[in-house]
């Protein structure tokens, strides 16, 4: 299997209903809502923790398509700049190093009217 | 509705059918495994952005039991130490810090052999 | 005192020798060469520690060029890409995020190729 | 020349006045305080930079001590909790795991009350 099918059929990311995409070396993947990501009961907005693995799954997905093949997290670093409510977040990611060792991406969410939601730098094993 | 409550009752923390608890001003967040939590198609580890959320929500349940609410997460570092499998999970997260502003929280995640999994330092607004 | 002059007058700053400039609305920092500051007595590069401390006065002198006073560290993270020998470097930070309780500043570290030496991510208390 | 002698005979380690011990596997570093680490002008508080610096130079020590040798830093993430003055301060620092490829490091810096000033986070290559 590819690693563009293997990112395609991991049931995590089947789950949360991802689309993948490459734009001139910028990894880009489409979550779409869904209930059961809502922090809380009472105030509809997403939680935090599907935020950062969205950040992570860019991140990986940005080496990955560089690599031909993914890789493992070594740490990720995620701040959360506004609250993301009941609407689709597009995750955007770059490479900032490929080292033999090691991988550095930034990566970013934003909300529909394309405003900043959290921000990630994230470490990935590239041995 | 009460924090605890309010804990048990987010759409996202059923999901992943997390279990709470206090010890000693330790809080305790126990994660069973779910098939939809899998990485990956043909090794069958649990992603790591799912063990992030639960290093935060593990953070967030810290700060709450003793500000007696839940709190906005600022910024999470996680570092991951070793895969988890097919297996439940548990995270423990301490409060290092309750100040006007800000609330830093470490927490872990271990598996059943009570190996390390990852950790995490989380600041949490508590304005 | 102005806020500018603070940091020219910080014992620390004068120290280190460092020149600031506003390009706009990026914070320029830069650092001669000095040998206090090399890190290994047989291989003379810099100190990483020192890269660290120069990331940080970037971040705050950019957040200090919007408010008119500096700002104390809430949190830094940095990584480093590449050694740095006997050589000036500059550091540049710009704002990513200005609030009313934390400012979110990206900062980088260049040598005289250009070449990436560091990149930080700051937070700083904007109470 | 020994790891330890080259801990030693640093010159940025020379110029902080830093003195080393090993005590249970935890590695500790003592820095007497110096008026060129002031930061401000006014308010005699020391520059956070430096603090940053001293747990990179404990987490190295901590595992130099494990490895016999120095080890470079990718990445430190450092939280300041309380400004340090005209004191002397000790750094303390252990080794969380030591991998193939990578050393995670837990250090803190504590004033002579045995404050908390600052907790990192430091990761090493140990290739």
């Amino acid at each position: 299997m590819s690693w563009e099918d293997g990112f395609r059929d991991s049931p995590y990311h089947r789950f949360l209903g991802l689309e993948f995409a490459l734009n001139d070396g910028v990894a880009e993947v489409r979550m779409p809502f869904r209930e059961e990501l809502v922090s809380d009961p009472d105030v509809p907005y997403l939680h935090g923790g599907v935020i950062g693995a969205l950040l992570d799954i860019a991140g990986d997905y940005a080496v990955a398509s560089q690599l031909g093949r993914g890789v493992p997290t070594i740490d990720m670093r995620v701040d959360f700049l506004k609250t993301a409510g009941r609407e689709p977040l597009v995750a955007r990611a770059r490479v900032v190093k490929l080292g033999r060792s090691i991988a550095i991406t930034d990566a970013e969410v934003r909300n529909e009217q394309d405003e900043l939601v959290a921000i990630g730098r994230i470490l990935f094993s590239t041995r």
